[in-house]
């Protein structure tokens, strides 16, 4: 993310964010393993549209395997839940056709960046069914999982998988995370320099439409490795942050997150010495929350894809708290939050010690307005389902 | 591996060192990714026969993605440099077959169990050419790798990919490496228990007994699922640690490397006090070099698969040192190629403290006996050409 001007400059620095970007690993308490609760329930309300998508897809012959990807799976167990469900629902739509006499086998891909800790993943995955036995007796036993599991590391915006080789795509709370920031936000001479900010949240106009070109060019990309990867028939089941306002300075939930508190921390280390200015406005993070209209323009130009439902999706808070009075427990849990997707970004760029730092303060600045917090910050989610005749 | 007799108990057993078996990870010292140049130097040595495996697929359409898969492909480069071979040789063979006016998609699974580093390992993988352009033009380009990448978590014992997906198998200094201890072996009461040691090496003619018919059900559970697995007309190239002698109890270079100055360290933990003599005889390397006839009668007992060559290959030295006159070179290199593959499994049995001494015993004891081992220390493999008719 260095200020680069020249062509070479810039695929480095794609690439280097590509390297670099994950949720934050392990078990620890600001992983992302132990901060996605909210991602889990939010995934959850919407299991009715996965499932309405899911009905969609064509069944085959059950003689070639029935292909599944999590693309942006990240590390914690919500992916290994979301592919169950998807599994169980296949299989019983399998059984309710009734027009073959067996099931598919299944195998599930979990794909995401390879900085991303997909050995904490793997750790998590129940063992494999014992494919001796009959698919529909292991499907009882809900100790094992019925499909392969793979991981594949490597970024969505390019091809990950053999062509017309997947049924199902799935990525849910990944698609707002750029490829890179754009390069003209980090340049110093560029009009869309975002001088002050580490978020878009607020910021001028030239450096929102900056973001809003490379969103889109990103949805392009992503949406043009999947037409080549998915199998006639298959479907999409697509989830972002996604914003209400017409307005891209208005991020709305992700706005709150990035824009505010966490603003005003990195603000408190400029002020307070520990860095200079030049180091907090280098630093951006590579969000974007597109309007129903941003996401649905790619879809339409790229025209692989029939949209069968496309909306946005009220979330609800990104905060999990057991005791919402006190507001220890909420500034703590904005802070992991917080830190459990942008830690791993932030230690790269200010080092280990400043990142300590500057959560802290995250946590001091949100305990101080645990209420408005709790009131306030509400996500909201595109929701796209998309099919591919 | 606690003693264990019930049936139940024996799959825990099992599934507990699947939970617990890898290679070091990370890239320190001990590392395998930082020990494991003897494997390359050996894998390299023997091109000409998995080339001639490869020369023996039949080639399908270039519709269906060629697919192959590396089994106990570990977290070093080692398992890179062999997919990279494997699929530069096929596109060869592509481009000279001629019958097609394309070539295939490439794509690799590197398998291991899950306890395995597959982080270091996918952070090693170049990143993936770009599809957009032409296949031929992407081969030139030797920092991408021209095959799409998958992690495959799992035993190899078992089922890891779905019916007929795979057009070649490699699998590389691992078949050695036993499904479990055998539960007799570590059973006070049996009479294979192996009083006094933690390998098979100069041990009672009953325990070798255990180990053996360990090691043929487990290849016997090996080949039974890839044959589920593989496409009709491909092949696969095996390679394990192998004796020339027909009695078990002399288990070759493996012998030397675990019933020597391995097992002579475990004794001196014992005499000096620092664990008790049960805690070392509750160890045991969980390793069988085979005979070609060990090997050669679980594949034709299984029948599914045509021997095009087996033969026992002089591997050479598993030490690699640049001064051979020094030794505490040569002890240390001795002590981290033991580590490399037993480190793990050693610390969670006696604690990292207790393997951390026991190590440095290795080391010091090796450095003592440097010129011999240098002198003695050969590996032999077992070398399988196999095909699916």
């Amino acid at each position: 993310m260095a200020p680069s001007v020249d062509n070479n400059n810039i695929v480095v620095s794609s690439l280097k964010l590509e390297r670099t970007l994950s949720m934050k690993g392990g078990n620890g308490e600001s992983s992302y393993a132990n901060n996605s609760q909210a991602q889990a329930i939010h995934a959850r309300s919407m299991l009715h549209l996965l499932e309405e998508t899911l009905d969609r897809i064509k069944l085959r012959s059950p003689e070639s395997p029935f292909v599944v990807a999590d693309l942006g799976c990240s590390s914690g167990s919500n992916t290994i839940y979301i592919i169950d469900v998807i599994v169980k629902h296949m299989v019983k739509r399998y059984e309710i056709f009734g027009g073959y006499n067996q099931l598919p086998e299944f195998s599930a891909f979990f794909s995401d960046l390879p900085s991303n800790d997909f050995n904490t993943l793997f750790q998590l995955l129940p063992p494999l069914i014992n494919y001796g036995g009959s698919m529909e007796e292991c499907l009882v036993a809900t100790s094992h999982r019925p499909y392969f599991a793979a991981g594949v590391p490597g970024s969505f915006y390019r091809r990950l998988f053999p062509a017309r080789s997947v049924d199902v795509f799935y990525s849910a709370f990944s698609l707002h995370w750029l490829s890179q920031v754009p390069e003209s936000v980090s340049e110093k001479r560029s009009m869309a320099y975002n001088k002050g900010k580490v978020f878009i949240h607020g910021a001028e106009e030239m450096t929102t439409k900056a973001y809003k070109k490379q969103f889109q060019s990103d949805l392009a990309s992503f949406l043009r490795a999947r037409s080549d990867e998915m199998k006639k028939g298959g479907t999409m089941f697509l989830v972002c942050l996604g914003r209400t306002s017409v307005d891209p300075t208005d991020q709305g939930g992700a706005g709150l997150l990035f824009g505010t508190h966490f603003q005003d921390a990195w603000d408190d280390l400029v002020q307070e010495g520990l860095i200079s200015s030049e180091k907090r406005d280098d630093f951006n993070i590579p969000i974007y929350a597109p309007s129903l209209q941003d996401f649905k323009e790619v879809v339409e130009e790229d025209g692989s894809f029939t949209i069968d439902n496309l909306q946005v999706f009220k979330g609800g808070s990104p905060l999990v708290v057991n005791c919402p009075d006190d507001p220890i427990e909420v500034g703590r849990a904005l802070a992991n939050s917080c830190r459990a997707v942008s830690g791993v970004l932030v230690d790269a760029h200010i080092g280990d010690q400043r990142s300590e730092d500057l959560f802290k303060r995250v946590e001091r600045r949100a305990t101080n307005h645990a209420k408005e917090l709790l009131e306030q910050l509400q996500f909201f989610h595109i929701v796209a389902s998309l099919s591919f005749p």
